[in-house]
């Protein structure tokens, strides 16, 4: 085999984080820094690129923009997916920067083995996913101790009556603002009953970063009044009363229950 | 108030991803760099420091070590929390670096919560968790069109039977693998039901990382024979077939199901 003969260039699938170029990984950086083209989604991917820019990284890649910008329509996960093998069968070495990690509702996985299918060689660096990371920038930890040992993510559109457990099983939405109201009442109407703290991060690491609380009989309610928009990570569960930003009318109902039990 | 006055350490919260250098977080490294003390857990913090000092970035702090290590006992959290506050509270600025990510599984609210009673301040940087960074390894994503749209995550010792959802809603067990056989005996019992895949992904980006397949059926018993140990992720459910590592037996049944139901 001649050293021509095989020259495609490769393809690394990055997760960029939620958005802040702080919480890229170093070999996520690593991979942007080397690259010839960089196709990049709005969502994290975008703040992660202007904040290199902003701190005076520069990046020698081409940037091809693949994200929803409003008014237009996204381009087709096939399309994009092809874009990739197209880029690196050229010769060329492409990052595909994703919003958060690229195998938590990122897709990642048609993009990989669609690349895997036309023979190049792909590597993964995962990211820190915003389902943990969000609800961090208002100090709620996804389990704690005597609140919450497991917890499920779920999209918006989803499975949201399959979800088990109480309030002691913390519940991640993603992409779950418009069918709020839906997926609360769903909630709300077992185990973890009306009264059960939720809390919207919305623009996460954003210039519109912003938190609402309420209970699950509330929320909606509180969203629509507040104009709460994607994107945004719901976290609904007794972990959100841990937030020093929790209004205490929150907090002082969950202690009274957990009082009520202990008295049991 | 004089300079003096007030003159306590800053305390940082960093995520250090499963343990691979690469996988830490641009702003954890430069949280390292700029710390007197790092106070670590064995889990993935080790292989940080490890990985950083192969790489020749040499870190001026004083590391502490406060991970369980083969037949000493675990300091136990509280004692970890006080040393974070008397450390701080000496003037000296102390990086707590936990495994994954501080909030899924790592206590780290507990640790917050006790240095803000304190008055110090605390920054959080969140880390990539392992419950979808070890998974990665073998290409197995947490979620995929057609085959997951949501996963719960869930320590071995906890509410197993609380778990909702079929095979398509993914199940990663972390701390599982002492309580596997009766994790995959209840999940099996379900509506999962024993011929549901699983996946076993050893010691992730370290030097024993293996995987081992199985159904929920098989799972305990290969386990055994293997001799897997902690630290470990289980994944549970179809995106395991996924894997390019998967043996074929396990794919083909899953493809004979989803034919069968296409064909109801
Ligand atoms: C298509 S999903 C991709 C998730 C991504 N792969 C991850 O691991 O974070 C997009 C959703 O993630 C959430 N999200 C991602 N980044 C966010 C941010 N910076 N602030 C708030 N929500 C965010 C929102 O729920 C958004 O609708
Ligand atoms: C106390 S939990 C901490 C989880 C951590 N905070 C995170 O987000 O990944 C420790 C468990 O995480 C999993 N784990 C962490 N790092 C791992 C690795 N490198 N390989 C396999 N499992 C790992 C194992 O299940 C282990 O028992």
């Amino acid at each position: 085999m001649t050293e021509t003969a095989r020259r495609e260039g490769r393809v690394t699938l990055v997760g960029a984080g939620p958005g802040d170029a702080g919480l890229l990984t170093v070999r996520g950086l690593r991979a942007l820094e080397s690259a010839d083209v960089i196709v990049a989604d709005r969502l994290g991917a975008r703040g992660v690129l202007d904040g290199l820019a902003a701190e005076g990284i520069e990046l020698r890649a081409e940037v091809i923009d693949v994200g929803k910008t409003p008014g237009h329509h996204p381009i087709p996960q096939e399309a994009i997916s092809e874009l990739l093998v197209e880029i690196a069968l050229s010769g060329r070495d492409v990052v595909r920067l994703k919003g958060g990690d690229p195998f938590v509702f990122g897709r990642g996985g048609e993009e990989l083995f669609r690349c895997r299918e036309a023979g190049l060689h792909v590597e993964v660096v995962p990211g820190v996913t915003s389902a943990s990371a969000v609800p961090a920038i208002a100090s709620i930890p996804l389990t704690h101790r005597g609140l919450a040992t497991s917890f499920t993510v779920v999209s918006g559109h989803d499975q949201i009556d399959e979800v088990g457990g109480g309030r002691d099983h913390t519940v991640v939405l993603l992409m779950g603002v418009g069918t709020l109201p839906h997926s609360a009442h769903v909630l709300g109407a077992g185990r973890r009953g009306g009264d059960c703290p939720v809390a919207i991060v919305e623009d996460g690491y954003g210039p519109r970063q912003r938190v609402t609380f309420g209970t699950l009989q509330t929320i909606a309610h509180q969203a629509a009044q507040r104009k709460v928009r994607n994107p945004a990570v719901v976290v609904i569960g007794d972990v959100v009363t841990l937030s020093p930003y929790a209004p205490s009318e929150l907090v002082d109902a969950v202690r009274r229950d957990s009082e009520r039990k202990a008295a049991l």
